[in-house]
């Protein structure tokens, strides 16, 4: 029962990401996101927009990627998308807590959770990009929604967003056309810096 | 683009189970689970282990069926797992909810959405066994994290325990030794009443 005790362990461990808030709000602006609850609707949102992504694209290895990405949030915190200051800190913090988090599991698993957040850190394969996209497209759908309230909140200009998802493009434009959409609606209404 | 109209308010909509609490408290106790931590939780679940339930279960089908199985709550209300009066109504109460949530995507992700919601109902499959004993196996083991603490606030007998798990022992022997040994101690503990 060795095998079972590691796999429990691990999933009370992960429990902690409901307790990890992201500066996005939900759809009713009533309060902040947390990271369990971002990583189920990715999965979600992964099933429902193949169709607008490669071909080639493998869907229930995105779904466990974009389950288990915030996971190095436990040790490492939630770096808000526009914080310079966390950002030149992220990458060390969070291969530690990769190191010790998935080094919980039997080797077996632990090691092809980290592979799949090895590949979506790199952001180069077409599963990775998919991976991106659904974390990049679903805040700005709640953003969307609770009336820009994290970017006014944040001060966020155009040119972030912009420089943010530019991988998008390439990765759907159909869906990189529905962003824009938005982000204009958003500028338009002052709720996005024009610059 | 009509369709990735009908995907996205989609998405929109079932933003809303993130406020739909649950009566298991997370690991650490201090609140309530909502729907979507839950649902995010057993699909990480349902790929670690797998390896412990009939080896012709499809983890994939049975992750969008975990990812999805609670969002008719979003008109029907959470029913908790030992509420007799509830249980009376829940089943038509969730019915007019899956054709109504379901019905918002395309037929073709909806249908597929609405037959494997009906699939885990009628608890019959491999499948819809694996992702039960999930949705049973998770909150006993937050409920053994948290001390018991929603066992004993709603009095939960033994015998209600294990009627509710009564398939679980077929779905798994290993699983269901290792709940009966985290059932027998709480009711040692006085959390669980022994009748
Ligand atoms: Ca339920």
């Amino acid at each position: 029962m060795d095998r079972m005790k590691q796999q429990i362990a691990f999933l009370m461990e992960i429990d902690k990401v409901k307790n990890i808030f992201r500066q996005t709000y939900l759809a009713d602006g009533k309060r902040k996101e947390n990271d369990a609850e971002h990583s189920w609707h990715l999965a979600i949102a992964a099933f429902l927009l193949k169709e607008y992504v490669a071909e080639d694209v493998d869907v229930m290895k995105v779904m466990i990627m974009v389950l288990i990405h915030d996971l190095v949030e436990i040790d490492a915190g939630d770096t808000y998308a526009y914080d310079a200051e966390g950002a030149k800190t992220k990458r060390a913090r969070e291969v530690a807590a990769a190191d010790r988090i998935f080094g919980m599991l039997p080797e077996d698993q632990g090691g092809y959770f980290r592979e799949l957040w090895d590949e979506f850190e790199a952001y180069e394969s077409d599963d990775a990009k998919f991976a991106h996209l659904l974390d990049n497209f679903q805040p700005l759908l709640l953003n969307h929604e609770s009336n820009g309230k994290s970017w006014t909140e944040h001060h966020v200009k155009k040119s972030q967003i912009y420089k943010r998802n530019e991988k998008i493009k390439e990765t759907s434009p159909e869906v990189w056309e529905w962003m824009k959409q938005i982000v204009e609606e958003h500028i338009a209404l002052g709720h996005v810096i024009d610059e």
